[in-house]
């Protein structure tokens, strides 16, 4: 398999399956529409969104169609939206309220938890300048991450307003041509606290493994004046007029009981991307999560997004205001391990002995029951067949022998309990010795025994 | 957009969705596991599996990586299967029974209703020899027919073995570099009829666009010998030791009372993929189906599949037995028109008029008690928003106006009654005056009076 990308099994996609149609829940019961749209779309297209102006095209995954016109994987899900909305405009319902779920590609080096295709799930309303557009997705937002099964006080979505650092942009006089450097070096403040980002905003900053990234090439006043908004220290921003687009979402978050536990302004929520123009989005875990190695981390953004009101204009010359919120499910997921609203259901193995037709006319009479039941299709051997159900995590393997069958009978074996056992039995002569983890019923209460013990297992 | 893709919005997609989630219950709850690969591979690993030997790496979008390594997005989802297979050999439990869904991609033509994104459902069992793996998967697609809502009757699963016409062309001396094009002619027999797969098998054919195909270039006598294969007139083919195998899935489907009318071998079955060993398999709809030209169509196949032995050994040099089927999602979501099992909840849309505070309480009310509302956060226009709730395809509309808060009222709008008027209704003055599809309820009887209204209208 090509390095960045990895293949997933079972419970993994069971439970991001379960993230997925939680959010969905929750976005459709807002009214929000879904819409999907093709992996590719033409490169010349894509390069107006990209984050890097400077640099576009970079990191994406380009190839030449037929017809020699060069189409790219999609690199998020908004260039595609902005692209929908310019062809369709005349026929959309205004505003257009749209989510959609899907792969994104970045051609970038990957690393531990980082790869080259992952799961968004965004939130969008275009054609709306409303403040009340920006709070209905803050809303949703707090909505969603409390039916994922985050309590109040575990999270909190934070809020700016891009007009306050392009203010103090403007005041410190940066050149347009330095911004994009400037913005991400201040997106990177979170992490890289106060003299990380001064570094970077000047010469440059290297890093622990001694890669050195340039910076924006700023002189110490106009550091100065950056960072004081980061910090929150400098003088009058409060009065800045950003402010009264921020009080206006505020005002319905409260109105709607979404308090400052939930929602709250931060001046040093910034978001990378250049094409924001107004409030900046950001939803954070507040808890420490656990990460591989086993440290506790504090984990950051799960959730981010903005107002970009002349995106859909890079199409179409035509001004459309647009806001939106997207969740990193994969980020999320790794964050709430153990919390997945769903998973998959415990599944029974019908063992296939001498009379394969009888296993199989159980597996049926189970599956018509609503349970999740197999009957092993593989080689003839006892030992291979138990091993299967032991390796596949099974919960209970189903056993009909000759001499069960001949008294009406069938062996149901509880494999949670027998696990360890089950891996040294070779024989079914070894196996019949122990008799600690099963139990043997008449074969007309199968379903109502597999029942009973798939209850005492919970 | 680039040709050949397409957008989908709205009640496609849940409908899709619908057919879906059907179909992996199913295969669930026959112990089936989820697997998920990236949309790339490298393009040799791929090249190993597609139909067309003689032309590798056609129909595939391919790119060069930044290391020069080349990589293909997924042609199909059998490829994937077999390098997972290969890489996680040995901790794999075995026989590995896994489905997937997801898109594949083929840099073709495309064409009406052909797109160069689709959905594809594969089930597959790999490590097993035993025909009760192939009568698994068939017993598995009838039932997953009858849960999207097909009749007994309304579907037939057809079945045949490679190794019939295998024994044919062996015995007519065919040489390997023709058996390529020689099956890729008899899998069209069901389109084309005898005489267009004769001039396939002999010389070539000109289609109706005067297109010409070569065709394989057999002798008159070799052609007889296919064709009495396809049309069932030949002497001897039913003593062929294929027909063992066959018998032997047919014994565990019948014993489990998937008869004749459900499951039927006809030796006309081929499938194109030259990767088949033995038994293959295709699922058609019994029934006519209307095109998007109004035309009653014989639909043909909606699902696929068979034995491939040899396909695992392609990477690993092990032979490893393997069998599936794969459902195409969106040929069959096209045939089954209006039989979807899911679509979108109705969707209540209250209208901001001059309280934004109180319609978004409103909406917020109509979640909690588990139905699909929005508050309009657009223009204040009362025009614009009755448009919009109508292009929303809206039930209903909620509308709060000063007099109705006042009254401690609010106005619900039955939109599907009166839709044609909303699009004429430019103020709230001349909407006043008309009272056919309205009513004026209690504001605290907001949620039950939108589930009286709801119901009436199912």
């Amino acid at each position: 398999m090509p390095r960045g990308f990895r293949d997933r099994r079972g419970s993994e996609i069971a439970a991001e399956r379960g993230f997925i149609d939680t959010i969905r829940r929750v976005y459709e019961s807002y009214g929000f529409e879904p819409l999907e749209t093709p992996a590719f779309e033409y490169t010349d297209a894509l390069g107006k969104f990209l984050p890097d102006v400077d640099r576009p095209n970079e990191g994406v995954f380009s190839l030449k169609d037929d017809d020699s016109q060069w189409l790219s994987l999609r690199y998020d899900l908004t260039a595609p939206l902005a692209r929908h909305v310019a062809e369709h405009f005349q026929s959309l319902p205004k505003p257009f309220r749209r989510y959609q779920v899907g792969s994104v590609w970045r051609n970038e080096k990957p690393g531990p938890g980082r790869f080259r295709e992952f799961t968004q799930f965004d939130a969008d309303t275009v054609g709306s300048a409303s403040p009340a557009a920006d709070a209905e997705l803050l809303m949703m937002t707090c909505d969603t991450l409390e039916a994922l099964g985050l309590k109040r006080g575990e999270y909190v979505v934070k809020m700016n307003s891009r007009k306050l650092l392009d203010g103090v942009l403007d005041a410190a006089e940066i050149h347009v041509s330095q911004r994009g450097t400037v913005l991400r070096a201040v997106d990177k403040f979170d992490r890289l606290g106060e003299h990380g980002v001064e570094l970077l905003l000047g010469a440059g900053r290297k890093d622990e493994s001694g890669d050195f990234t340039k910076g924006a090439g700023l002189d110490p006043a106009q550091i100065r004046q950056v960072m004081e908004l980061l910090t929150g220290t400098g003088a009058g921003y409060r009065q800045a007029p950003a402010f009264h687009d921020l009080k206006a979402i505020l005002d319905v978050l409260r109105s709607g009981g979404y308090d400052e536990d939930r929602v709250a302004t931060d001046t040093s929520i910034i978001r990378g991307l250049d094409y924001y123009t107004g409030a900046v989005f950001e939803a954070r875990l507040t808890f420490p999560v656990t990460n591989d190695e086993g440290e506790s981390i504090i984990f950051g953004s799960v959730a981010g997004g903005g107002r970009y009101d002349d995106l859909v204009a890079r199409f179409t010359g035509q001004q459309v205001p647009a806001t939106g919120i997207s969740i990193g499910v994969s980020r999320l997921m790794n964050a709430l391990k153990g919390r997945a609203p769903s998973s998959l259901a415990s599944l029974v193995v019908v063992l296939a002995l001498d009379d394969v037709h009888g296993s199989f006319a159980m597996s049926a009479e189970l599956r018509a029951a609503g349970l999740r039941a197999e009957t092993y299709v593989g080689t003839k051997k006892f030992g291979d067949q138990l091993k299967y159900a032991d390796r596949r995590g099974a919960a209970i393997a189903v056993i009909e022998g000759g001499d069960e069958r001949a008294k009406g009978e069938v062996t149901l074996k509880d494999l949670a309990l027998g696990t360890e056992l089950a891996k040294s039995v070779e024989s079914r002569a070894d196996w019949v010795q122990e008799r600690r983890a099963q139990v043997t019923v008449k074969r007309e209460r199968l379903v109502e025994e597999v029942r009973a013990m798939l209850a005492g297992k919970v």
